[in-house]
């Protein structure tokens, strides 16, 4: 544990709260273009339900490599079929795409990052990719050293080339780089990998009936209850 | 110009002085050692000097993507070797190749960058890899929102995807993405690529003789006379 020279955050989720900002950027773009009858809470679990799915699609080699905004908009087109939405200007459609670069931070989020900067370098290992991680960190205020994960490595996660692809753009042996995740099956894969582990559950990133993720199902390094509690307990 | 969006950074001469940093860290490394009898200012500018016969191994085919830090290790030994410095530890040798991640900022490119930084997405366009410009970052504190330029594009500056590249990390278009540098020709190719162009004098980067650089030999959109001047004419 004292090997540990950075901290890689997985951010969807963990994070950033998808959920609560995908659905007020709906609603807010629903007001704007006097679209009626949608809820945009079904609607941002909707978009969110096709996230495994298009990534999927570029795992199995069914397409070549695709960045999450390209995937985001794949399945958006999908969605708003589905919802009955049409009609709608390029630029708009644009706009709701890039919801997802607006996404707002747990209340923890930022003390906690900036507390852990400190001591460790903070990368994103998330599968955004660099222009969505670099708008959102902007917008909400994390303090990221650098942006890695999917794009960069040209890899979606669970693939081992997301997590030690970002070891080897730090310089670092996995074994010195922690992933932090509020999921139990990203932080599977970095251990399987040689990495290390953090949890820290977000019992309502999937609203208040969330069954996922509650408690850990692993042996991770640690577990905290949010990032100040994992800031102490990193010793910063 | 009110398109730019990102300004993307020179860093080695234009952000950092590695001439008087190489000099002082080599200095404390021979005064560790007890090695005599080296001009550790003539050891940085040698060293220095095999930066772009290195790069161009890699720029003409010659050897495959190969980061910085390893073609600085490559033109470490052979300094090593002119300077008749022998018999080190690998630790050794590995502590003075990472000098190149402890390179001291120009007093105006902390206060300059943190104000750019209110209004514009900064990010590097370096041919220093990852892990060196986060290091580097860290202890200089210089304020980066992203990482970018060779490593994640996997190629040198001054060829076309090193600049293209990293417009496309950040979702730009090139002509939304200034290049800021000391050098004329780092310049000349980001204009020809769409990039806008921002130069920045360092009149002592290659100490007191500097004959070249000093002044702008293109047309490019801003000339500042350092990081603060710069921030004033970006509307910052």
């Amino acid at each position: 544990m004292n090997q540990v020279k950075a901290l890689g955050f997985d951010v969807f989720g963990t994070v950033v709260d998808w959920r609560t900002s995908i659905t007020r950027e709906g609603e807010a773009f629903g007001r704007t273009l006097k679209l009626s009858g949608v809820d945009w809470l079904e609607f941002a679990v909707a978009w969110r339900g096709l996230y495994q799915p298009m990534m999927d699609k570029v795992r199995s080699g069914q397409i070549g490599w695709t960045k999450l905004d390209d995937l985001h908009r794949m399945a958006l087109e999908q969605v708003m079929k589905e919802f009955g939405i049409t009609g709608l200007a390029e630029k708009d459609i644009d706009h709701l795409n890039r919801a997802w670069h607006r996404l707002d931070p747990w209340p923890d989020s930022v003390p906690g990052l900036t507390r852990l900067k400190t001591k460790y370098v903070l990368t994103t290992i998330s599968n955004g990719n660099v222009a969505l991680m670099v708008n959102m960190a902007k917008r909400a205020g994390l303090p990221w050293d650098a942006i890695l994960g999917a794009e960069p490595t040209r890899h979606y996660k669970p693939q081992r080339e997301a997590y030690i692809g970002t070891a080897e753009y730090l310089g670092l042996e996995p074994s010195e780089l922690m992933l932090v995740a509020a999921h139990n099956g990203d932080l599977e894969a970095a251990q399987s990998f040689g990495l290390r582990t953090a949890f820290v559950p977000r019992p309502t990133e999937h609203g208040p009936g969330q069954t996922t993720d509650l408690a850990p199902t692993g042996n991770w390094d640690v577990v905290a209850t949010d990032f100040v509690d994992l800031a102490m307990k990193m010793g910063c």
